[in-house]
């Protein structure tokens, strides 16, 4: 009898992991996180929330909860969602993160060798999530307005695809926003080819130019979407919640699924996110980080365009927090790592956002949401040169 | 293409949510919980935590962590399983609740179709995280000092079983616990037939009379035992607080299934139960909780010694929070709990704990740890009255 279930044995811990342990070094500029500007948290408001609670409501915040979330919080996420018009019918259950709604629906979903079609690169959390159980991946790649179609539906053509995973709003790790007409057009494969769509959109708040463009579930008639929110990036990823918006017989079995993985998620930092939604402004919040990433992703793209060579190309992310650099073709971003590490500079190798995680990679992803403006210009210098050196 | 996973194709809300709907009912006195008594909660001393966390260490507590957990919380959640002999040469790592701890262990080692052999009665969220990997569940019927072995060792000569899922001390829902001489006994079928046991311990500590038995993990020496504590019954169940320990080898799949499923437990809540565990006295807690389960127990034994007919059966705790009761054969304790909720009276019908959920039981579960003194004589008298009606 093998030691572990078929479905993790060849399950390893993601690089990411590995690349983390490097940024110990004090003197590392790291471009290689996914996080939001900790100067950004909102640390007074929530400390005296925190305290209010457990004076006032000490029951509520300490003992078990139901399983699909606090209420409150439900119901003025549903609020916010209902005014994208991504709720419609459906209702909606907070998660422990957007990364548990994704995990959950792919439980739900996904039987051993079901193929779930993804975009190439895409984020190794929900990678991974698929490949914990059992799914095949195939990669989709991007174009500059989202995942190629036309190389989704051949695949389509010729394979069954149980699920489609996409982000469509600046994506991990690529910035790219996918466009209204292929956000209408997946929807439309879904329906002819009879598949489902998650949406993971954990940055869809965070544009800093340009237009919002409408969520695919808000378009959906179909009953296809599954939509997955969060709020790690706009108010603190320490908390642990996110949300799911789902039909209801799919939102039914997560619901179930959840119940036996963590009961329900943690009721006191719901409570607390409640008390700051009702009591203070997120939309302050969420406009302040706008602005700050919106002006240090010019400045790393202005330093880039100052110091990176001609052959380097990258995306111009319209929000979010991360953009995609490629290398000539040939190139491994892997060995570039090394060298830049040695440089005292770090980012994610894009090998780590491939379906084919072993295989080099001529790409790499770059964070600019927390490093001080400063360290920004010195980080792309440094990087520069390691391009040009190596 | 089916529309859900086989895994979860056949999974059902659990009868206990069904059974929560009943308690809404203000007048309803109710047995059938399983949470700590509210008014132990150190609430005035959690907010007090709560705000400084926030005060000093706000990034800290909302920026990401690591999967494995709080690394100061690890290390004092460590030193207290050390001095029960439990951690010895493994490591710990912080979960969303032992459900987490148990969930992941599951995914990480059940495949579809493999053994599962429970304790029968269990408890509902262990058996039903089994059934959401397509596990094959085996009840072992409990005796009175645990697990019939026999029955076991009779099974494992003519099928394979994977792992054996046991809850050793006051267990749900019979409140009985397994001998020393049995859990020696279960460790050596375990080495000679070649299986894992799940040893799952939240209410060890919550011994009220009596002397503690060492933990089946303690005993090991071949590395099959995974052991899952929670702070849920010692501290608070809303924080989600659990952990797991694990040989290397296993705990290292155990880490990369928990980055997919929620990256990481809730930083707060971990750093919150840290500094409880450091400024205040958790073992005050402890002494405290056990003094007040030993109470209603004794009060709730007492009473059902007055009131039941001689006919019912029913287990004497020596700790925990449930206790057991067995009617005559041919007895349905779904009805009564029917004719008990008009009487105003709740407890868990024994279906709901055992592998077969569909037939009838003649067996019931009574929680003792919520009610009031006052409560818990009244609902006992309306619950005889009933089962000498029914």
């Amino acid at each position: 009898m093998d030691k572990f279930a078929k479905r993790v044995s060849s399950l390893k811990a993601s690089t990411i992991r590995e690349i983390f342990k490097v940024l110990g070094d004090k003197e590392m500029i790291s471009f290689a996180g996914g996080v939001p500007a900790p100067e950004l948290y909102p640390a007074r408001e929530l400390s005296e929330i925190s305290r209010d609670i457990l004076l006032n409501n000490p029951v509520g915040a300490l003992q078990y909860g139901i399983t699909e979330g606090y209420y409150p919080l439900r119901e003025v996420t549903s609020a916010r969602m209902r005014a994208t018009g991504a709720l419609g019918g459906d209702s909606l259950i907070i998660t422990s993160g957007a990364q548990q709604a994704i995990d959950l629906t792919a439980k739900v979903l996904v039987n051993d060798g079901d193929i779930v079609a993804c975009e190439e690169p895409s984020f190794i959390g929900g990678l991974n999530s698929f490949r914990s159980y059992n799914a095949r991946l195939a990669g989709i790649p991007m174009e500059e307005d989202g995942m190629d179609l036309d190389r989704l539906e051949s695949l389509l053509k010729r394979e069954r695809i149980k699920l489609v995973y996409t982000i469509p709003n600046f994506q991990n790790p690529t910035g790219i926003t996918m466009s209204l007409e292929k956000r209408g057009h997946l929807l439309s494969l879904a329906k002819k080819y009879d598949f489902y769509i998650l949406e993971d959109n954990p940055y869809g708040e965070l544009r800093f130019s340009g237009e919002d463009v409408p969520s695919i579930k808000s378009l959906d008639d179909s009953g296809r979407v599954i939509y997955c929110g969060s709020y790690s990036k706009i108010l603190s990823p320490g908390l642990r919640l996110g949300w799911c918006i789902a039909p209801e017989d799919i939102l039914e079995k997560i619901v179930v699924v959840k119940q036996v993985n963590d009961v329900h998620t943690n009721i006191f930092a719901q409570m607390i996110a409640y008390e700051y939604l009702t009591r203070f402004s997120i939309e302050e919040y969420i406009e302040n980080a706008r602005q700050v990433y919106g002006r240090r992703c010019a400045l790393m793209l202005k330093s880039m365009d100052e110091n990176f060579p001609d052959y380097c190309d990258y995306t111009r992310p319209r929000g979010g927090i991360f953009l995609w650099c490629t290398l000539p073709e040939g190139a491994d971003s892997s060995a570039l790592f090394k060298s830049a590490v040695q440089r005292k500079v770090a980012f994610v190798p894009g090998n780590a956002c491939m379906v084919d995680a072993d295989s080099p990679s001529r790409h790499f992803r770059l964070n600019y949401s927390t490093a001080s403006d400063e360290k920004i210009v010195e980080g792309i210098k440094r990087l520069a040169e390691v391009i040009k050196g190596g």
